[in-house]
């Protein structure tokens, strides 16, 4: 919290124990020779698909124990703030679980920002995306399945315009919410913080998944809150109603130009400066 | 988050701080010789009855705090939010507590899955799941002498298919949620991870408390949850109801089929080429 | 949770970055020469009182807001889960703050179990709990200035045994309550643990305050709540009801025998190896 | 827990791993010429902005969502509860994300006890409490935009004393309740804490944001829980009553008020001894 704590970093005495690594290339030919980079697609698609399951399973749980058709209990279920604990706990999770393997990104969201900064190539880019299309949708099928009787009654989990806001509001919520969660990634995955943590940066997860959860309870009310477009449009796809189709561009839209903002703010308003540190530790020739 | 964190591991640099550990042979006849065997095993029964012992009586107070015939406040208990902090926070502690004297179980679905990926002995997973089981009926048995008025009429915190759900759906839903936490708990114990944190993995508690939590959240509905054979087995004896029995098979069934799908992710899809690098590291005469 | 953590620390490769201290002596003549000592009473003495009015003022605002009389909204206020979630954070903060200046008790029951473990001496021992109960008054004493309209009509945050409880049950459920408590210190500070984290045990307070936060969870129906003498005590003064005092005795036996069990099965069940690999590390000579 | 990890850090082993660092001048010159200082500037800012959009959105949100009005489920939205997850776990994220540009403060009480205890300069201090004031401005403006039917009918999360206590104890309420968060502050970046986590400090966050979490469970009910000037004063602005303006001066010279004390008890009781340490430690000359 202290002045000293961020000049820290640039010092001579802390100048060699961690590095940023070059621009990741558009096309990495040797990437699609390896084992794990097909293993890191495997990851997101199943980690997207826990993702949707127990989300959206909860989502469903809360409104059918809430339904004054049904129950009398309206304080039954886990609450709003069960469903945001949701969301947010298990990107915790799932982060925890696939950094290793596929970096934990289970939203194309993310996935694009660390694309535009140059951290990921065009080639994983797009595989990651449709790997978290792909297992989003089958993640609400499950839930589908199993809940023949509630899913469509109660909204299938799906993003929408919640009445009475406008789609300008809708797009602002969404473009924020992005920010603060890709953003969150970028703190948690720089290279100076990871130093000293050089397997698996062990803290990262709970900061990310508690952005999700944050950003769940403000905007519940207002979108049902997407910031993830392959959750999103997985929902639509199973629930697929109009009004989930109308609005889905909100949930792409929105989600990729907070992560677009997040990405320049971090690369060039933060780390501005961390080019002349890298220089100096080049021309270094201790290691 | 980056990919560069994923092949780091391979490298040379890192290639000495981590091994992985031989397979466990199935009985290992020096292990019964010592005490911390038989400490272990005392562990996990503790462990176990402190289990069941708070989250049962969590569940049976909210039940009497909520009941109409009662109280005319709907709203008090902890609700179902509390109630699934419960079983996520109690794990989170018990496997701080115990990881470094038993590994931590504290479920028969974990030590199976344990057993099959070759990290338990056979003997050992038999004593630690009859351990379990033992713990989780005095832990149960405890909540029934305290709360005598109150056991039987709230369902005992027994697990029991809800209404209107089919076998196959509870079934699933025991299978996916077993498949969460084992993939968790196969995640937080990589020895990769472990490296760093060589005594005890500080941080691999909380993941796998929050993936109890998780499961919770989207599985109260449907089948109370389950997802550790030993909790529903030891609220079916001391609750001791038709229903609760009919049903049983499907929290030994689901868990252990889940249980064995996360082994064998693990092992075989995520870690495939972790052979490779170890065969590297056994040839290096560097230690 | 593998069965190779657990042997880690016996091998000859880690004996040396551990070891256990020597047993405290009863009277430490030597700290009581020292402003440390005297730095670690104050600091007992704020954090009980911090605790003290944060907690129980939660409690009275959560109460204040669901009176039928005062209000139509019973589902308004914290609820019972924020008042848990109160009681274990607090503990998570202030084990935080305190634990390099005083060791981080806040609670008598605490300090009685690390002394019957010789960690602290007997003159610290009772000082400490001195300066805790006077701590908790002060506190319940701000709540009750801050709220004077309110602190007696809705009890005062005292624990008392709940109708329809025996005495019995009281006491087990106290017993158990602190036991969890107590076991969570001892392994969260157990010096194997810490060798890596050398000023202060970083994640030991986060355990510490959840196990505070379900024992609250499952046994606020019950007593209350007490697992710590000095918060029973504290507000038992200010309260000044006669059912407060007639029940006081639980809170201090209970929590005592609960401390007192946990010690006994730290030290002599899961820690009894642990004299042989001190036996084995003296005898080296290599630091 | 226990005595022993208390003077561990007086010791000849550990005394060359952590030093304190020289108070900051009050007028620093030479930062004024680095991007480094003008970046911590905008992240302040920007974190504070986030801060109260989320924050507010929370409490507007919620409180259409159970308007009687409005909505017959008064239990709808997501409670007192979720509102003060949103205020901790908030200050979670963004201390975590700031910490290495700015060292997070977020708030012009901890800036000011920061102040107080030397550790940034005047001109620093200043123009973050500028940046977080406008920042918060910014944050509560968005919220309005985005909520215009509901920003002013709901109180705008304005800070207010609420009906039946007087302003001494709102006073009192934000006094101790930054007491709270600031002590948290100081125990979390002690540099003795630091010394193995050199970078960032990697847990401190979660500590302070749960101590923000703490405060807001306890004093909701009694002023809307300030702490944090630059929240109330940024509400305040954009809501624009007479009521709020009125008890503004109460959220700025409560929290002064309050972060001084912990500054004092910070420095000159917890940390008094500390000086000679430090003494010891510079007339050694091995680094």
């Amino acid at each position: 919290m202290a002045k000293d704590i961020e000049v820290g970093g640039h010092s001579d005495f802390h100048a060699k124990d961690y590095h940023d690594p070059p621009p990741a290339p558009l096309i990495d030919v040797e990437e699609l020779t390896k084992w794990s980079f097909y293993r890191a697609i495997i990851a997101e698609f199943i980690a997207t698909l826990l993702f949707l399951y127990i989300t959206v399973l909860t989502v469903i749980g809360y409104k059918s124990q809430t339904d004054p058709a049904l129950n009398t209990d309206q304080c039954g279920g886990v609450g709003l703030l069960g469903i945001a604990w949701a969301f947010g706990g298990m990107i915790f999770i799932l982060v925890y679980c696939t950094a290793g393997i596929s970096g934990g990104h289970i939203n194309p969201a993310v996935t694009f920002g660390l694309f535009l900064a140059r951290k990921v190539s065009l080639v994983r880019a797009i595989l990651y995306m449709a790997a978290q299309c792909l297992g989003a949708i089958c993640g609400c099928g499950l839930v589908k399945a199993f809940q023949k009787a509630y899913y469509n009654r109660y909204g299938g989990g799906a993003n929408e315009l919640a009445d009475g806001y406008s789609t300008g509001t809708g797009l602002g919520a969404e473009i924020i919410g992005t920010f603060v969660l890709v953003y969150t990634v970028f703190s948690a995955t720089d290279p100076k913080r990871n130093a000293r943590d050089s397997h698996v940066p062990v803290l990262a997860p709970l900061p990310i998944g508690f952005a999700v959860f944050m950003v769940h309870l403000a905007t519940i009310p207002v979108t049902g809150t997407g910031i993830n477009p392959a959750r999103s449009f997985g929902a639509a796809v199973i629930y697929n109603q109009e009004k989930a189709w109308d609005d889905q561009w909100i949930f792409w839209v929105g989600p990729f130009i907070g992560a677009a903002i997040a990405a320049f703010y971090y690369q060039f308003v933060l780390r501005a400066s961390a080019a002349k540190s890298i220089g100096s530790f080049r021309s270094s020739s201790v290691i």
